[in-house]
């Protein structure tokens, strides 16, 4: 079955919710998403998918050639592919560069445009604005617009709002509707996480909340959270971040400390984990990704602005920073052990994915990591199968973690891709120069197994550890 | 059936420790508790429940006396009463405030005594040393001393090891068995969670740790972790509370910032909690008991003394530490809002423990907001139905709601007592001092309801809401 229609003449926001959700059912609604990024190309391959008209726009002219010829580019996002390849195939999706003229001929605009912070930590709304000013240009009466961006709470009333009544001449919640509907996927899982997590809708007024919830649980299958309005509801896409974060930033906190008191913080968070009331999360090299390093900031500039400045969340961010240094130490003393120095040792560090089975380096910790290394005079050299014979950080990317490890004086274990947590660590001391060092930032193998194969050990929240200390555990 | 044995001649230390789980099993073995408070006496009434004979041992002669004729004076945790009258009744649990006698004459001995810090916030381990100091004159060969009350790691190996050595002339893991497993139970549900929550044991050897682990799981049937030694084992315990501490600071964050933004933290929290990767906790007017606030500061000692300050955990502490000043900045606006002053005003405290539907007020944040409005020149009178008619911070308590509240200028909510989660806020409007304010520092309330009684409102994380902005949620 091909989509019937093209334009619809009455707007979907003066439709009554009941004759909205008629629309969506029966294949009659549609939607431009602007955006085609990691959660943008999902969401409109998922909407196509439920059947409704769907037009993806974006700038990239090379990702809308991609996108119209049924590719997806995203090879960490299990079932993406074929999604795309057939809403594609059977016209539920296209792909366009022109956002004006995809605006003007569907019911609904979703902005999915990145909102990353800048190098003062600022965040960059830019892309919001740009898009915002676009679609407000070709904004007819009886549309809605949904933001699934990731911005600061009052960001939609204050900024985005304003943008779209200047450009359309129209009234948000009067004459259009307007709703943040924050996205909520884990990159690495987007499509089961669309499937199955609640989303968070605030809108303008109670009638678009009601429509955008339908077109939600009907198109997506999820519950909805319906939030008092969009500000509320982009503070809780950042209040479950920023738990993350905070949470990861005290698990480091923990680890740097028993670190120095000779007790191992992977066996006291595992211990804790037995505990009905504890949530574990794990120390490692930092923590990266479109999300959390920048997330912090949204709050942190709100805060500042009424005066209120969210310390805690603040120093977490700033722990959270510090770890690629102490990676660094980690390696030096390690390093140190077998009577080697930093300079002038080989280095393999193997993952720069900012988290495991994941192709993405965006801010990712191993930046610093590597960066640092060089600065004092290592020769690095990078294996990560997700990038494997490709430039990552101005570094070409071995085709094998056998090509890397060679020759080694010390390996680093920065990303906990599938691959490394089933190490051949005997196999790796006749590839390295020994006596060499072993770095684990991520806990993929114990300290006793390291040791055994012959290796000085250091790891991320066990750096003390000696065979005779571990023996008992 | 009547335990067979007084004294065993085989210590159980030396022991197999299939040997020690028969002797378990059969009833023959014996436990010393030293500490009858909440954790010491359903400690020493769970173990004679499951056929141990125990000897329940308190420098306090009245509760000596009192356990003796089967009372239990903790009268908020349910079950514990028909254990304790059971179990002394069938001789299996006895009193003493003799330590000396009954370590000398029981198999085991578990030390349950308090663990405050003073008022610079430094550990104060005086009971433990000083039952350490006793037990330790006591001690024979083939005993096991298994410590339960919470300790910094490294106390039990570097404090309480030497003094319990010196002054036994024995030596632990040789002559004697030593143990850490901390408690683990939550006030208020105390014989549940013995039931049901997981032990942690480290041991300072493994032939001590498998005969401690068996104790626990025979005699109270639950799972057992085992750490590499008492250290991480304290550590486990002082984590997972720090866990909780931290994160209802970063909760109480959130409520500042979200009430300068105008948005209802509640609400947000409750958003977020439809994640599956997020774990809710709520703001208040601070955090009190036994263990949270002082558990931060075993870990902060030893930072310092490492040279690794926890600032995310010491942060924290302050946070939680300032909320009660934080219930005075709204009495005050609520009261400014029905234009009286905080001086001249009488204010109703409804709920002063530290935590709902339990007898206690150990550093209960209440205790600082009841200071600060007297402080301040109000008429402050309680009510809480678990000291009722008592006296509490110096103030008789009320016998009923309605007296506290009579005349009234400001109902303040402090604890969230099963009482006040369905106040009849009507009835309450008729008895107050009209035009009357309502803090709300635990959220039993929401604020359209109270507002709707005729009530100024102000509640944590939900300051700014007017009638208006709560219309739509």
């Amino acid at each position: 079955m091909k989509p019937k229609n093209k334009v619809r003449s009455e707007g979907i926001f003066h439709l009554t919710a009941s004759e909205a959700v008629r629309r969506f059912k029966n294949g009659k609604a549609s939607i431009t998403v602007v955006g085609l990024g990691r959660i943008g190309l999902p969401t409109a391959a998922m909407f196509a998918n439920a059947g409704l008209r769907v037009v993806g726009a974006d700038i990239n002219p090379a990702v809308v050639v991609s996108i119209n010829e049924g590719k997806c580019r995203f090879v960490d996002e299990p079932g993406l592919d074929k999604i795309v390849e057939r809403t594609v195939k059977r016209g539920y999706l296209k792909a366009t560069a022109d956002v004006s003229k995809a605006v003007s001929e569907t019911d609904m605009v979703v902005i999915c445009v990145p909102t990353p912070v800048d190098h003062n930590k600022t965040p960059d709304y830019s892309a919001v604005i740009g898009a915002s000013e676009t679609i407000g240009k070709s904004l007819k009466s009886g549309q809605i617009v949904i933001m699934e961006s990731t911005v600061g709470p009052g960001t939609v009333e204050e900024v985005i709002k304003p943008v779209l009544e200047r450009e359309s001449h129209l009234r948000a919640g009067i004459d259009f509707g307007l709703a943040s509907c924050p996205e909520r996927s884990d990159p690495g899982n987007i499509i089961p996480n669309m499937k199955t997590v609640p989303r968070v809708i605030g809108a303008v007024n109670e009638h678009c909340e009601e429509i955008v919830a339908s077109l939600y649980e009907n198109a997506l299958g999820v519950k909805v959270f319906r939030a008092s309005n969009p500000k509320t509801a982009n503070a809780i896409k950042l209040t479950e971040n920023l738990f993350r974060d905070v949470n990861i930033a005290l698990a480091n906190e923990f680890a740097l400390l028993f670190e120095k008191l000779g007790i191992d913080a992977i066996e006291v968070i595992n211990g804790c984990a037995t505990k009905y009331n504890f949530m574990p999360h794990y120390p490692g090299a930092g923590v990266g990704g479109p999300c959390l390093p920048s997330n912090s900031y949204y709050l942190i500039v709100e805060g500042i602005k009424s005066g209120n400045i969210p310390y805690l969340i603040r120093m977490a961010r700033e722990i959270n920073d510090r770890m690629p240094d102490h990676v660094i130490e980690l390696v030096s003393e390690a390093l140190n052990e077998v009577g080697k120095t930093v300079r002038g040792s080989k280095v393999a560090v193997l993952g720069v994915a900012y988290k495991p089975d994941i192709k993405d380096v965006q801010l990712s910790p191993l930046e610093r990591v590597c960066k640092n290394l060089k600065d004092l005079g290592s020769a690095v050299d990078i294996y990560d199968p997700m990038f494997a014979g490709e430039q990552v950080f101005g570094i070409a990317v071995k085709r094998s973690l056998a090509q890397a490890v060679k020759g080694a004086d010390c390996i680093v274990i920065g990303t906990a891709h599938s691959e490394f947590k089933k190490l051949d660590l005997n196999g790796l001391s006749h590839l390295v120069s020994s006596p060499a060092a072993f770095v684990d930032a991520r806990n993929v193998a114990t300290p006793k197994e390291v040791m055994a194969a012959g290796f000085a050990y250091r790891g991320v929240g066990r750096r003390f550890l000696t065979p005779t200390a571990e023996a008992t555990s």
